[in-house]
């Protein structure tokens, strides 16, 4: 195993030291260093990780952008039920409506695929910098620096995986051009869902709760990983045994108390903070507001459709769901840096840094200029970003001109050697690619789209003179809205792409058949095709400088704070400590972190989406609490409350005690702490986990799956 | 003085016993039995009220639906900013506009008249249950059983006005049916403005915060009463002087802490807490829900009309104000009731009582169908609700066909003698009544009134079959929209109400010469009123019942309960007692009793309800808190919690420490709170005060105003 071959550890990493209380993702290279034991751990840190043997970590599996765990000896893994929530809703019919009434499969047999959800755990890392940054030198263009890096990665993966068959390569930048670390997994393609409660219980509070505390959703689900009869990993086949995993989570019923030292495995998905303040004023100035404004015309648009239509409603719900969590994310941000004068602080921050940069001639010869210039990347941005959000979102917002684009895109991507294709493009994510074409196309409705391409196209009519986009401009400028109108109508009415079957068909077809598709939508996308090259091009550029710059920044950072960074959360898996804790979100307020069955009653209205289900509340008045009730709240504990730094990715991750056992599994933070992602902090930042209390009470009363139980040794 | 010849107590209240902790509103003469010692006040409850003597009480007045307190013996009063406020208004002009800005005369001469504000002291009051109730018997019917007691009332004001000259009489039903007391005042008509904060300050929060914990408002108002140069009330001159009150309360800049005694002096409105399940569902089911929504539509439609005008958007401000507090005080109160099963609770209380009833023959025979009876009127104020609402709305949601009422009504009411008119016709109330109605054209808008019309028009055609009102089917039934747009447009074209002196030329013109005016709102009032005095009648009549039984009901209480009863709130002086106490509104969340400055900054936004002055915000960085910086907060306190007992009228009620000086000023009630008029709840009764050290921090820091301290003694 690679593992055993390279035990170094990334040079950067090892200079790490403990930074603030509480603040840190920390890469699973860092815990022998935190004194976990002076913390509160109760168990020896390499029971956590041990490089030579088998760890806690050995149990953690990344889903699709969330985090599981292994909970049995028999692939039984315990995540979230909004992490599970497509594969139930692709799994349901109408005679079987899974997603409302929740799903449980009494007997093996009866667990189902779980499409779209695969579980990769990680066997093994090394550092790949010298390697990664061997093709780069000072003299290279900036775009041709980004280029010559995208390409020495695609290699290195390339070659791990020819020489580690069935296994999955990814390399992370730790530190943007400075810091690469060389990751392998095995990816288990067979996974089933076990049992996930009624959507009442499971997503409780809908969209009103999302990054709410106090909360009281039930948000998780058991799947199954599933391998050939051999133990290797396989497609789904009925064939297929359970997977046994090298290592699972014991699960403690009797929870946690206020105060307990806890700790969380996953895999956070990004955070910011070692950008600039250029950056924070780029994405509160311009980026978050366009799309939280964006989103919620989006978001109104689909209701209003769906209002009188109910079979339209749930074709918009899961769109609507995804962009009201990004939305009301982004607004949480936007108040966070506002109340926390992120920006200003950062700029304090900076003017500081500058002030011990320039008091020495020979720093200030070699970083004098770096915080300028990445201001001057980011005054780029700003200054385009009208257009380039447009762009953007021409592409990603309307349906089937977004798949207009995909099929003109496919066709020049597949032309060229694997290694220059754009990643989507890659043989080893073709499958996959062609996959989401279908899956693109699940919830399309026609007036819908119409008004996303519509409403796209008027933000490009009226961009400012020197952003405009000439392709648009080309085709509509100066016309009336009718004549706009019509031309939207006629290209909906000749398309193809909103057949699955045609739309596949066009998939990669060489370039000279492309134009015998005469698809509207994928004439549309040649047309704008030049602009995209363009700003992808200009984004190469503006990724090399930032890239080369922010590789100095952090060196003289380290240096003026003589200590090293954490670096920002990229995927890959981090350990994050605390305590179980509440807080005071505003003046005068209190919230205490952990939250009772009581107030699940106490929200519920009968109505969406406080619908608790009948039998919760005939439990609640028979007091039916099970070994689950706690004696302090004289109730069952729902959901958990922790200064552990997470963020989106995090989702589903087991939340242990300080024996490492299984007591919660997280999957949400409070509103003032979406902050999380750009900034720490100690009053604010506050994630949220269901309570394995709360868990296994409603497996055992609600769903009746005491099987689940006896095989996690309850 | 009546105080000295009638120190008999009501028979009822001498019976009375401490009820439960905190609950309560006790009239002055139940304080001696209160134990206020054992509960943590630390003088003598005589320094609070001394029937031979002077006490706090003396330092308490009523102001127009609000109470305030004297604290200098130059008869300066503290009261809140919202019992000021219409003054505040009525005396601001474009270039004076003390409502944004705040009002301070720098000396006596420059305090202005607050217009529309008078100041009641309690001079005596005395039990006269048994004069009122020698005028009915058994026999009676009950519309001429209410008839003769509200005449009787009429009497006896009447006949005490004259004996003292120059007070003002009142008597209060205590418990309908049962005891009355009557209270004799002297009631101050010029009283000024001293120094008023800027809204910004005095009603921080606005709407969204009315009725909210925590809570930020500085709602307080400097006032000064004025008497003719020998001390007795005067109308407005400049002659006058300030009053000199008996007693003035002593203001204590340290203010109070968690868990410190408290109480209050004031003159809460109204409470329903002795009413029975019929009532309350009543209230539920039919009048709350109808006059929310009835009132959230009137917001709208003028939220609409001003929305690019601000011109008319301040013309509605106040109506919307006004609207908004009853209508968020109800839709908190509907939500309490179902949370708190408040009916269901009720009606097992009276299940018991009716088993005790019926255990024993005699009782049985005396009280068996009491509650039936109760239910029956409650019954049919159901069956009837939707006409009789409409009926109630035709007259007071529009001002011109109000107005129209008000005409054609003094016409006929002027005729009579004075004792049987209508109380707003009597001879005592003729000034007030002429008064508004120049103030009820004050912010009169067309188009806001003729769309009012309009709907409740509507609503009216769209009554049931057997509760339609004949008048409007004769005039606008089967008529189509446009018909009926155009005679209500030609209405507002023709009327002359519009014009204050037309109108106030036209109040009380002999009936003969009222059809002369040819008004169409007079006419229609003239058309439509037959129903009302159906519906007096039918009031009277159900009034009659109920007072009948109410009696009845409270003596077999009694009986069951073995105790004796507060009376509701009726707008008579009250004291209340308890602790600085925070709460839990919901599950997992803790709301403490004291907020501070920093949640002022934390909360503004710099626009309209949170646009903190820039001298508060100067101030809070400067960390200038002066001595009203509390060392546990390290912060200026701003607002304190309590579990004290109030409801609406205790505005402005002075809060008072354990030795009875002034620590707060009263002005609302936390959002649970709201139900404190049907039911007392341990949880969830908590009122608010504006903390005396912001109080005196706005008045010195912000306002300047160090001579107001001076006459403080501070």
């Amino acid at each position: 195993m690679i593992k055993r071959c390279f035990l170094l550890i990334l040079s950067l990493l090892l200079l790490l030291q403990l930074g603030l209380a509480d603040e840190g993702m920390y890469p699973i290279s860092e815990i022998h260093k935190l004194n976990l034991r002076a913390k509160g751990l109760r168990i020896d840190p390499k029971a956590i990780y041990n490089p030579n043997g088998i760890g806690l970590i050995d149990a953690i599996v990344q889903l699709s952008g969330c985090t599981g765990s292994f909970i049995s000896s028999d692939g039984l893994i315990l995540t979230n039920h909004h992490c599970a929530f497509g594969a139930v809703q692709a799994a349901s019919t109408k005679e079987n409506d899974f997603v409302t009434n929740g799903f449980l499969a009494q007997t093996r047999q009866e667990e189902i695929q779980a499409r779209g959800i695969s579980a990769r755990i990680l066997e093994s890392y090394r550092d790949v910098s010298k390697d990664v940054m061997s093709v780069v030198n000072d003299k290279m263009e900036l775009g041709d620096r980004t280029k010559a890096i995208d390409k020495k990665i695609k290699e290195i993966v390339a070659e791990t995986e020819k020489k580690y068959p069935g296994k999955r390569a990814e390399v992370s930048e730790m530190f943007a051009g400075k810091t690469y670390v060389l990751f392998l997994s095995t990816m288990l393609r067979d996974v089933r869902l076990v049992y996930v409660p009624p959507r009442s219980i499971g997503e409780f509070g809908g969209e009103n709760d999302n990054w709410v505390w106090p909360r009281h959703t039930g948000d998780f689900s058991f799947l199954r990983a599933y391998a050939a009869p051999d133990g290797s990993p396989a497609e789904y086949s009925t064939n297929n045994i359970p997977y046994h995993p090298k290592k699972f989570l014991k699960v403690n019923p009797a929870g946690v108390d206020e105060g307990d030292f806890t700790f969380i495995l996953g895999y956070p998905g990004r955070t910011f903070r070692h950008r600039t303040s250029h950056y924070l004023a780029y994405e509160e100035n311009k980026r978050m507001p366009y799309v939280a404004d964006l989103f919620d015309w989006q978001i109104s648009t689909m209701e209003a459709m769906g209002k009188n239509d109910r079979a339209i409603a749930l074709k918009h719900d899961t769109r609507i769901k995804g962009l009201a969590n990004t939305m009301k994310n982004y607004r949480g941000k936007l108040l966070g840096m506002k109340r926390m004068h992120l920006v200003a602080n950062k700029q304090s921050e900076e003017q500081l840094l500058q002030h011990f940069i320039d008091s020495d001639p020979q720093r200030k010869a070699l970083y004098g200029t770096v915080l300028e210039e990445i201001g001057k990347v980011y005054q780029e941005m700003s200054d385009h970003a009208a257009s380039e959000l447009v762009l953007d979102n021409l592409r990603s917002t309307p349906t089937l001109l977004g798949l207009g684009f995909t099929i003109y895109e496919s066709s020049l991507e597949l032309q060229k050697p694997d290694l220059d294709r754009l990643p989507a493009y890659m043989e080893r994510n073709l499958a996959n690619t062609k996959q989401g074409l279908r899956q693109g196309l699940r919830n399309y409705y026609e007036p819908t789209d119409k008004a996303f391409v519509k409403h796209i196209l008027m933000q490009a009519l009226a961009l400012p003179e020197n952003q405009r986009i000439d392709a648009i401009d080309k085709q509509f400028r100066g016309r009336s809205e009718q004549e706009t109108d019509q031309t939207i109508n006629s290209a909906f009415a000749q398309t193809k792409l909103a057949d699955p079957e045609a739309l596949v068909a066009a998939f990669g077809k060489p370039v000279g058949e492309i134009d015998q598709i005469e698809d509207p939508f994928v004439r549309a996308a040649k047309m704008m095709y030049p602009s995209y090259q363009k700003l992808q091009e200009v984004r190469q550029r503006r990724e090399g400088a930032l890239s080369k710059l922010s590789a100095l920044l952090v060196d003289v950072k380290q240096r003026y704070e003589k200590t090293n960074f954490i670096p920002d959360a990229n995927s890959t898996l981090r350990l994050t400590f605390g305590r179980i804790k509440g807080y005071s979100p505003v003046d005068a307020t209190y919230y205490k972190p952990i939250t009772t069955l009581a107030g699940v009653i106490e929200k519920t209205t009968g109505k969406d989406p406080y619908a608790t289900p009948q039998k919760v509340l005939d439990l609640y008045k028979a007091k039916d609490f099970g070994k689950y009730k706690n004696a302090k709240l004289k109730d069952v504990p729902v959901a958990i409350l922790y200064d552990m730094d997470t963020t989106g990715g995090n989702s589903g991750s087991p939340v242990m005690n300080a024996k490492g056992e299984l007591v919660g599994v997280n999957f949400d933070r409070a509103y003032e702490a979406t902050i999380n992602d750009y900034a720490w902090s100690e009053s604010y930042s506050r994630s949220i986990a269901v309570d394995i209390r709360y868990v296994l009470w409603v497996t055992e009363k609600v769903g009746g799956a005491t099987h689940i139980l006896k095989e996690l040794g309850l």
